[in-house]
């Protein structure tokens, strides 16, 4: 008899990642494409189901145990994407359905970074753990709580938006409509707001990032001007440690993890983004936390783990 | 058979209140001291046993089941409070230990917003939910989180800490050492600076507490103030309730709670406080939440949960 295969699917607000991922938790083949290209649910949707008869097709699986995608917004109970800020499809997206009628198989949905905290639980550093937190960064800044052993769905299915916690009261404007949510200070956006706040605050700054056009900067080139030593670029992800590192200590007086996990994209950055970070997350941890909890990385490569824990999704509903 | 009862102890960083509570979670009689009148943690449980033996006596009580401890800082986990800022007592107390030694039956010790999320949860108006949250307000800004149906103690046995989340980045001083946690500006103590900082903005002021010493104020002379229409009060609970709004609505984003419980004297303010507070909710509640989650007052008598929780605790190790 084959094997049973899954598919992992994450969805993010720029690019849509596919995995077909084995029994033993190997992601065996993947392949993606453009969210962002997409305005139309129902074409986005095709595409997702073209991609996965593809990529199981190329690896010869003709059968597989089902779906999981981790989405934006995405209701473990409800199998809807509801309102997600980062992407271009408005309402509530009966995604489950809507794959489910596309490929005749089971499709589990939550948040993306529940699903990813869920890799981690199950693949990563969170093995054996019963009380972590997973923070992701990347367009937005999402979390998923594991709490005695369980992910948190919470009332509604949708638990774990750090990334829509205010941190600064009347601050930023927010993708979702609001002001000051973390968010704005430290997705991938709210650090490229950062460094040309910095740069308009620096008239004599004459470095890598000069000349580069506001609306060509990234995350990605402010991370590599830091890896040259740039000081804007240093600047920038200073503060930005500076703020997450709040945030997070703010999560421990929630659910006291034993670790806070972190990955994404701009952390690709290194110490010159999680040695501001940390330091900003003990000094404003509550006294009675010291020493019970660390801020770590994924241990799980970074575009495997969200893949991964959308699979595994399937096999724990 | 003597019908089998137990003691229910809510440590406040003022009063401490004891309760003989009944099989059927009845407190059939009460007792209580002031905490702040101590400063050596011995002399301290000396009383609590005292009274404890005096309540018992009183009530033809001979035998106790065990004792329930709510506590500001009380860890579930090691029977110890952990330095809580608002007692006098420093350092780790094993009061676990030093209660069981006084009086030979079983102690069980929690968070004491910890043990009002339990009672709430047992007796009052969490029946049936499996997710709630419970915010304390009184001489600090205690929580106790409820998930999926059970009560959330975290790696370290001391989860739930939102009086200690920081609501203003810098902000006001709070008693824990850092600068700008919620309980800075919502707990009674708050309530009273906010009261003094809006009066000096107000020189033309000649309401009821024109005339009020700094150190004289307090939440319930401010609450009697706004119930005859005073504008300086009204003023202080509009922006208290603004701020608990604030911080409730952030604390959905964690859990994605069915309602937001809320209990102490300071909400005895009534409308005043509770209108502000529930329009500041909804002002900084994420979309996808709209709908899923009400703040509510407590069920049970304000002085009853935290008794009534530690108490049931005993049962529900």
């Amino acid at each position: 008899m084959q094997e049973k295969y899954s598919i992992g699917i994450d969805v993010g607000g720029t690019n849509t990642d596919i995995g077909l991922v084995s029994a033993n938790g190997t992601i065996v083949a993947r392949t993606n494409f453009s969210t962002s290209a997409y305005s139309d649910i129902n074409l986005y949707m095709d595409e997702v189901a073209k991609k996965v008869k593809e990529i199981m097709s190329a690896n010869n699986v003709a059968e597989i145990e089902g779906v999981g995608i981790g989405a934006p917004n995405g209701n473990y109970y409800t199998g809807c994407i509801d309102n997600a800020p980062n992407l271009h499809f408005g309402g509530n997206l009966k995604v489950k359905d809507m794959l489910e009628a596309r490929l005749g198989v089971e499709v589990v949905l939550s948040n993306d970074a529940n699903a990813a905290a869920y890799g981690e639980f199950v693949y990563g550093g969170g093995k054996g753990m019963k009380d972590f937190l997973m923070v992701t960064v990347g367009t937005g800044v999402g979390s998923g709580f594991v709490v005695d052993g369980r992910l948190v769905h919470g009332h509604s299915g949708a638990a774990g938006e750090l990334g829509h916690s205010i941190l600064i009261p009347g601050g930023r404007q927010c993708s979702c409509g609001r002001k000051g949510c973390l968010e704005a200070y430290t997705s991938a956006r709210g650090i490229c707001q950062t460094c040309r706040e910095l740069r308009a605050e620096m008239p004599n700054y004459n470095g890598v990032l000069a000349n580069v056009a506001d609306d060509e900067l990234t995350s990605k080139i402010i991370g590599e001007a830091a890896a040259q030593g740039d000081e804007l670029a240093i600047k920038t992800f200073e503060q930005t440690g500076f703020w997450l590192g709040l945030a997070c200590a703010n999560a421990v007086t929630f659910s006291s993890p034993e670790a806070v996990f972190l990955m994404g994209g701009p952390l690709q950055a290194g110490d010159v983004f999680v040695e501001p970070l940390k330091k900003s997350f003990k000094e404003h941890l509550l006294n009675i936390y010291h020493n019970t909890v660390d801020i770590r990385m994924s241990e799980l490569k970074a575009n495997d783990v969200a893949i991964l824990g959308a699979a595994a999704l399937l096999k724990n509903k």
